[in-house]
Order: structure tokens, then C-alpha cells, then sequence
């Protein structure tokens, strides 16, 4: 099977295994696990905040941080198809009770102006904006690089309101070796930044969440509540050093891959591209084929391909560690025998 | 002063006051006021609902609606700028933990066809859709009428999800007076229904919420838990009474005078409505007379008008009970020498 | 009928009617009602507080103190039958997201080193230590009284942790007049109390809640998310502002009358006391007459005095202002008849 | 240094990091990691219940039971050191929005009868009871076993009144090695279990929670939200499937260990047993010694012996995996030392 539906799908390596036998660990409860604070201050360093903490998903981590910078009854200024707000289980409501205010973003951009609009005057009707978030790259605007000035722009409009801000980087990486710029960059505009160890940099498990030494701080007691707690979690962390040592430049791979699959598709008559690929996802449009995504999807399967279906017409591809260019061109094919048959 | 900020500021009438003084009352938490119960029951008669419950102002009913229905972890579905959404303190997710999925309405009608695309799938990263809140009249949209088949449509869509539907109807009674169509007709589209007894129906305190007898009786333990357990209630009541059953036809003086008004600031250069007059509420913009909403409004203030500013630019004014035809006439003049005086 | 069930069920005065009828109003969301002000500077003063805040129920006063002084994740130290725990359905948690620590109190006085003991250490497992609450009257114990020294104590320690005090003081006015100690006292012991308006001193409905400026300030938003943001309130403050210029004295009465029914009652063999009066509340137990406490209830009803059942073999009577001297022997007699009939 | 920290110290066996650095692995999220398909399975079935979910932490299990279990503005019963309430950061207030209502046990062991009154009746005033909550063992009750008679009492009561039963089971494989009795008869006085297989068992990272397959498909969801949604978590379920394969047994050792540490202090004057040895957690007093807990611990560490203060006289000592006999002689000869030294 190729597998396309996601770059959460990816097997650690040899070497990651390697790692995870070897690992000296110890209780990470009691902040005494090595390999873990190896890679929580490995984390902060690339990303040029005080500290970071290791947390076992990138939902986790979005969640602490808003929990961690909010207080129940606030609003938080989120792009309306970003994951903290669509695809998190209304967690930012169940656990932080704060709401979004959603923003329609350009490729996932929010125009900075219309954040200044959406933070909230004082009045006792409303609820105070108590945090701004970013999504880099965008992953349901099809892994959109948010440019630096964007980010830029809000972050200072969020300063000069005293607001924080929050970068959901699940996918940071990508987005620095697309555009050349270091995450330090990217993570100098916010006040708090996640990013995964999983998805395209291919650990098994976890992410990190990075800000100033006293947010971690605070930050820590919520992870416990959110009991991403954990006791030898060195045998993870070792994986993630691998990942965040020596996967992030093969991200271009990835991001050729699905430069290769879209040529390839944007000459099968029968499928539109919903965005131009700027790292490693690509949205296509099966409504001319006569097919939903969801037929779609099957009929890839069929032939051997995964790709998840994302929308009535939509499917989506992702390119990731364990899919070369040779099962990219198969996976062309496959696109054109499927719309071939309907 | 002529006070055109809010119909919240209506002073009750002399019967009014009469009825809390007669109010034969009892201990409601007991349910033993016999004032309150009068009122519980022409309420839900009028709804034509079940069961109708006393609440202390309008937000509380909504809140109350929305926790009774939902559970933590869901998401509702709600126009952008509606009352519940916008200006209620994002207690629906401090309270509720439940996260508002915000359609743009046309005139804040949402359209169905976007309301069904917005209920969530099944799938483990998404909230569950338990909630559509509509709003009739609806407050920011300038007092616009949501049309009955409208509301028909969303409610038939949502009873082919299993998803309830709220009606935010704190003005129902102008939408019902204006357009001819009986309240129970539009009640008849919705699961649950709150209106207010003060506002344009001029009772000093209070709103109503109703639906099936199971939903008040599950109501009437979250109405405790947000302190709107009431003693003598029937103080308070009293004036409800007189306002449902002698102040719903009188509504359609307020529409005219906010005619009249409309007519008059529109023949005024400098000024623009952002709405047409369909109930009583008008929003005027003052950006050609080169004022802010916030200098307009003190402008207004210095010639014995109040009016509240609603936006950069915008002005809101809202006829009620206490407002007359001359006093409009006057309203319209110190409009005139405020976009004279610039 | 006699009721004994609570001091809720007392009925306006014409005073407090009349009062009702002539009340200038405005509209309190706008903080213009004047009797509302009125009330409040009052009730701020007889408190030596800063400010006060009108509210529609005791409960709803109390929530607004918890939630206002603490953060979610934290915990509460409260005395195990008091009414912010055992009464309210939860809402510290369900609004507040806060865990009580009960402690079991004597007479509802709780030691001042076992409120020390339970007072967090700085652990990643534990919850911080939000607030401390007193109840005083102690309703459960029997509307005991809170000795001013057992406050003091429990607020110097609250004040070497930097946790605040909240007094639920729904029958403060009851402790006040019996020990003779003056209100102002015992809110020195306070950061926040909350008094009910009826109850003891009759008004029809609405409590108040006290504290610094800066604390009613912030509570303000909170009572509008919780609902009690109440337009032409006047009409309910003004009564209000009768019972707490009026009843106060009175209540003294309502003692003796609770110590009457004590008289009487210890001297009928079958039920004994399980408290001894020391304001309006007596709790008396069945058990020796053979009665569950919803049988004797029923009993009393039959002879036309009402009381709650309060627990197995536990019916509880209250004394108020519409229960006189003749009233109680009468109650008195119904109870020897009950205990003789079985 | 010897550890008698806690049981959470334990490092991975080399058998288990093999099986880490061999696991088939897949995406978890979406059900397809054989591995910890694998071990949900055999835990399952261990436990008599229908489905299984691997989490990261016991705090998770145990949380996601009660939120999945109750709905907001609920109660639930729990004895009142346990660590649902003790020890997790009031996050079954601050997530799942209910109530603890505490019980005080015997050695941990809460009385039916008790646990019965403490159910709440239907009230306005009241929260539901929403679920009751065991642990077995018990922690700071010294690893105290609760019987299953008791157990199966509990469970009677709580299916009479309609109410779900979970079970903090973090070491009940402790219980059960030392009681004999099958885990499976303990789960079936349950309607949920959560029990760890990192602590005695010795795996790195992870517990389970089990139920039926409604319970627990439920639960998936929020697991998502509490951020517990790992990907190749194969690479932690493998050590994790060595844990409840092969470390079971062994428990014993670990018991056998703890009575001998007990029975070595017991000579020494200084020190009082605060508890009898049931399993392997041994609570010293440290009073008549004159050395607070904090002192105690301090002295042990400078002889290279680690216990957790567990209270101001208290010190706590844990058997497991990574100390043996002779450890425990040194141990033993430590206190001696540290008494001695006074």
C-alpha cells in the first residue's frame, strides 16, 4: 500500500528504534528522565524560547498552552479552519471554557487586520480576547507557509492588547525548509509554539511545546492534569532527538514529492488541485470525475493507494517518509485509472 | 433626555407597578407562586409549548437553553453576530463547554443549506453538533425578521440530525407584530424559545424560556445552579403579566416610529442606514458627517438624545414604549445640527 | 396553614410593596437604576465593604464569589454541610471548575488548624488552594453561629497563604443580631460575603454580595454571564432596601419564637432536639416516635403545620417574620398530637 | 542511591526494550497499531471486560472514566485520600465539571453503608450522583487491599441506584497477587477499570482503561481531547505487553520486600509503622525520631537511600522491580543510622 493519508502514518527508522533501546532514562515526573530533558532543551534552543516540555501529542500541547495562557470566559482569535478549532474536539471550550472567534483566512492567512477588528472592547457583554492563534504551515489550507510578516504583523497588534500569542506548529518544520527561514523566526512572533516530533519528521509519538520558563512552569501542572504525565518517557524522547536531530532537512523530500504528484495530477483531465503545493499536502477536487471523495478514496484503495477524503469532492495526499518519488508516480497512475473507469 | 440606546430601558407602567403591588405571591423555588405559575402558563399557551419557566433576564434563558440541550465537548451552531455568540460572555463555553460553529446570516439569516454543511460528520477529531441557536428578531442585523420558512428549513434539517434547535427570541414579539405570523408558528420550529418580558414589552425584569415539560424540568435544576432561583417572584411576574397580555400589539407603534425616524435621518446628508427598518431598531453610519460612532453619540448626548455607539462608524437607535412620535421629531433635529455642527 | 419550612416562604410587607410601586428605576445593566445604588451603597456600608452588588438569589451570589476569586484547577475548603457545597448541584465545578475540600465542622465551625492542615502544599499533583468559605448562620448545624474568633483565626491563616475568604452570609444578620457582634465585624473576617435580602429579613427576592472595589468590579461580568444582569431592578431593590433598613431588629423575635418551639418541643417525649436554638432553626429528630422524618412531615401537614424533612428521623423548623408567638403553641400541640397519634 | 521513592521509578528491562526496538507499529489514531491492538486485547480479556484503551498516564485513565462516565454538574463519591480526588489536580472539577463527595475509609476501605447515604436524593438543591470510584490498592492508605466483598457491596448499591462504578485499579495487580484473587472477579464489581502498566509492572510509559465496547468507544473520543491520541504507540505498548505478560508474578517479590523493610524498622526505636504491610508501600512515622519528613527524607538521601516525605512526620517507603533484598538491608541499616544520628 502507498500511503498517502497523512504524514502521521510514518514508522520510526532503525536508528529511532536504536535510540529507543538505548535510551538512559528516568521518572519524567519527577523531571529526572535525561533523554528527555536532552530534548526538551535541544527544543527550546531551535526554537530560541527559554524552555519546552515534551508532551505526547500535538493536540496536548495546543490545548495546555491555550489552558495555560487563558482564563474560562475569554475568547481566542483562531483561522477558521485551523485544528485547534476544527478538529480538536471542542476541547478548547470542554477543558480551557474560553470560545473562538474565527477568522477566514487567505490560504489559512489571517489578515492582521481583521485580528485588531476581532479583539474584544471592554464591555461587560463581551468576553475578553485572551489569546491569538497561529497555524504554520496550514494544514487544512493544504500546508500553506504563513508568511513571516504575517506573523509578524498580528504578533505586534497582539502586543500592543497584551495578548499572547500561540503558534499551532505541528508542522513548523515544513514550513522553515520551504521558505529558508529558521523556526526561530517563526517562533520569535509568538509566545508559546508546538510542534510534533511525529508527523513528517517521522518520530512514533510526541510533541513539544516551547515559551518563556515561566509559562512552562505553569504549563507543567496541566500537562499532569491532562495526564500526558508520563514515567520512563526517555524510550520516546530518544525517537524524537533522532527526529528533530537529523529528519528536518530531508523534509524537502517531501515537499518535491508532492510538487511530482501534483504535475503529475494537473494533467489528468477529471481532478482539479485545490491549492498549489507549498510543502507536503495537496487538496484535489473529484468533481468533474463524476466521483465524492469518499468513492474516490476507494477507488485508490483498490488499486492500492490511501488517501483520506476531506471533503464531498475533496481528497487529500500527503507525502512523508515512507513514500519515494517511484510509489509517487504509481500513485499518479492510480489517480488516472480510477478516473479512467468512472 | 430622549433615550433611543436601548427597549431595555423602559420604565414599567403604573399597572404594572399596581400588579406587584396586588402580586399574590408564594415561595417559587417551592413552586408555589401563584403569579409566577399564572405566567409559566400564558407563556407556553402563547408558545404553544408545553411548559414555560421564569428566568431573570434574557442571557440567563439563553444559557440555561443551551446547557440543558448540550453537553461539554459540543459544538452549536450560531450566527456570527448573534446575541448568544456575540455578546453573552462566552458562557457557553465557560458554562456549557460547548464551542459555537458561527455561520455569516444574510440580515443574520443563515442560510440552511450552509447550516446543514456546518453539522459535523462523525469522525474522532470533531465535536458533535448539539445545538442550532436562531435569533428572531435578530438584535445586530438591525431588528431583521427571520422569515418563518427559513426557520422551517433549519429546523426540518436539524430534525433529520437529531440536533435541537433554539430560538433566541428576545424580540420575538416584534418579529411576530410586524410581519402577521403568530408566535406559536415560529415557537413551532424550535425545540426550546426565550423572549423577554422586558424590553419593547416593557416589564421591569425578566425573561421566559420554553419547550417540553421534560426540558423545563431539566432546566429548572440549571436555572438553580445559575442562581435564578427566585422566592416571591411573583413581585416581578405581576408586571410580566401586564406586559404579555397588554403590550404585544402596541409593538407596532414602536416599527412606525423607527419608520419615521429611518425617513427622517435619511433624508439627511451624512448620515447612511446600514439597515431598512423592518422592526424597531435602526443602525445609522456616520463616516460621510466625518464622526465616530463614539463622537456622534456624545454629539447626540449634548442635544438630549442618547443613542449607543455600535461600531467605528455606526450608530445604534432603538424605539420603545417610552420614546413617542414628537420625541422622534426631536430626535431627527438633533441628528440634523450634530451634521450641521461638523 | 403554619409554615415552618423555611424563612424563604415570608411574604412582601405592604411597606415593601408600596415600596415596590414608588421605586425610581432605571436600568441596572446601564448601572443607572438609582434604588439599585441605593441598595448597594448601603448594604457596602453596614458591611464596611467597598462595594456592593444586588443579585437574584443567594446561590447565584455565592457562585459569583467562587468563581470570581478562584481559577479552574483549583480547590475550595468549605465545611462539609455547607450550603456552597451540599446545596448548590455542584456549580463550583460546573461553573468554576473547583474541587471543595470538606471539612467536617462542630456546629458548622470548623478548627482553624484543620482548615491549615488542608491548605495545599506546592505539589504538581495537587490543586492549588483557591479560597476558604464560612457559612454564618450555619444553616445544616442548625442556624448556629460562627464565633468572631473562629473567623479571625481562620483569616489571619487565610492571609499567611494569600487565600482569599468568602463568607456565605445568607443569615449573617440572624448571627449579628443574637451574638450581639455587629456585621461589620464579621466581614472584617472576609474578602467577599454574601446576605440574602429575603430569608430573615423578608424582602421578596435577591441577596447581595460584598467586597473591594476591585473584586465587585470583576464579579459584575461574571453576574451578567450567570444571568443576573437585571434591567428596572429597583422594583425588586426597593423592598430590599426595606428589609435591610427595617427587619434587621426584628429578627430577634424570630429567636425567641425558635427557642419557644424548643421549649415546647423538649418537652414532649418521642422527638428529641438535635440542636439547641440559637437563632431561628431547629432541627428535631423522630426517631423515638416511630416516625420517618417524611412521615412526621406529613403528620404536621395534616394538622396544618408545615416542615421539611431534613433527613431519615429529621424534620427541620425555621422560624420567620410570618410566624408569630400563638402560631408556635399551635405548632407545638400539632407535634404532641403527631408523636400521640402513632 | 536505592529508590524507594515509588514504583513509578522503575527503569524498562532490557526484554522490554527489545520488544520497543521490534514492535510492529502503525497509526494508533486510526485504530491500526497492531501492538497496542494487541495489548487492549489481552487486557481486556485479563480483566473480564468487553474493549481496552491503551493511555499515557494513570491520571488519564482515570480521568477520561469520569468525564465519559458523568456529565457536568454531577457528583461523585470517592473515598478521601484517594487519588482521583488527592492527588490529580481538581481535574474532575476543572474538566468533567463534577463534584467530589468524600467518604472517609477504613485503611481506604469505604463503608456500603456510608457510600449508600452518600448518594443524593431528588432535589433541586442537589448534584446528581453521578458514578462512585474505588481504589485498589490503595495508596495512601498504605497499598491497602480492599476486599472484594466490600467491592462487590459497593457494586451492589451503586446498580440499585442506577450509578456506575470505576475503579482506580493503578496497582491492582498488587492487590490481586497478594489477596489471590483473580483481577477479573475485582473488575467485575466495576464498570470501569483503570489500572498502570508502568508502576509494579515495570513498563515505561502507559495505563489502561477498560469497560464495555460502548464505555470505551466513548471514551476514544475523550482521549482525543485530553490529548492522549498517540500514533506508532506500539513502540510503548510492546514493553507494555512484556509488563502484563511477564511482571505480574513477580509482584510478590516486591510484597515479600516491603514486609521485610517493615519488619527491620519495626526493631528500630525512633520510628512507628503508620500502616501494616498489605502489598508493597510501607508509611513510617518519624515523630519520635524528631526529624519531620522532610528532615527523615533529607538524612536517608545523604546515605543513598530516596522516600518521599508523604506528610509533616510522615516518610513513604515503595517496593518494586529495581531493588532487591539486600537494598532493602542497607535500607533498613539507613534508618537505623538516621534515627541514631538524632
Amino acid at each position: 500500500m502507498i500511503d498517502l493519508r497523512s504524514d502521521t502514518v510514518t514508522k520510526p527508522t532503525t536508528d529511532m528504534r536504536q535510540a529507543a533501546f538505548d535510551a538512559v532514562v528516568g521518572d519524567d515526573v519527577y523531571e529526572e528522565d535525561p533523554t528527555v530533558i536532552e530534548l526538551e532543551k535541544l527544543a527550546a534552543d531551535k526554537l530560541g524560547k527559554e524552555k519546552a516540555m515534551f508532551v505526547p501529542s500535538g493536540t496536548q500541547g495546543n490545548q495546555i498552552a491555550v489552558v495555560t495562557h487563558c482564563q474560562s470566559g475569554q475568547e481566542i482569535i483562531v483561522e477558521e479552519t485551523s485544528h485547534i478549532f476544527y478538529n480538536e474536539g471542542a476541547t478548547i471550550a470542554a477543558f480551557a471554557g474560553v470560545q473562538p472567534r474565527t477568522i477566514a483566512g487567505e490560504r489559512g492567512v489571517m489578515d492582521p487586520q481583521a485580528v485588531k477588528s476581532a479583539i474584544r472592547a471592554d464591555d461587560i457583554h463581551f468576553p475578553e480576547t485572551g489569546l491569538i492563534c497561529l497555524e504554520n504551515t496550514h494544514n487544512r489550507a493544504g500546508g500553506a507557509i504563513v508568511p513571516l510578516e504575517n506573523m509578524q504583523e498580528i504578533y505586534n497588534i497582539a502586543q500592543q492588547h497584551g495578548i499572547p500569542v500561540h503558534l499551532d506548529g505541528a508542522r513548523l518544520f515544513n514550513a522553515s525548509v520551504a521558505s529558508g527561514i529558521d523556526v526561530k523566526d517563526y517562533a520569535a512572533c509568538t509566545d508559546s509554539v508546538q510542534f510534533c516530533l511525529s508527523k513528517g519528521l517521522g518520530a512514533p509519538v510526541g510533541s513539544i511545546i516551547a515559551g518563556s520558563a515561566a509559562f512552562i512552569d505553569k504549563a507543567r501542572k496541566w500537562r499532569k492534569r491532562f495526564g500526558g504525565g508520563m514515567r520512563q518517557a526517555g524510550i520516546i524522547a530518544a525517537p524524537g532527538l533522532i527526529a528533530l536531530r537529523t529528519m528536518v532537512d530531508r523534509l524537502a523530500d517531501d515537499h518535491a514529492n508532492a510538487t511530482l504528484l501534483e504535475d503529475g495530477l494537473r494533467a489528468i483531465p477529471g481532478v482539479t488541485m485545490e491549492n498549489t503545493v507549498e510543502t507536503n499536502i495537496l487538496f484535489v477536487n473529484t468533481e468533474k470525475a463524476g466521483l465524492t471523495g469518499e468513492q474516490f478514496s476507494e477507488g485508490l484503495k483498490s488499486k492500492g493507494v490511501l488517501a483520506n477524503p476531506a471533503g464531498p469532492y475533496t481528497v487529500r495526499f500527503v507525502t512523508h517518509l515512507d513514500v519515494d518519488r517511484e510509489q509517487i508516480k504509481l500513485a499518479i497512475k492510480a489517480v488516472e485509472e480510477v478516473v479512467g473507469e468512472k
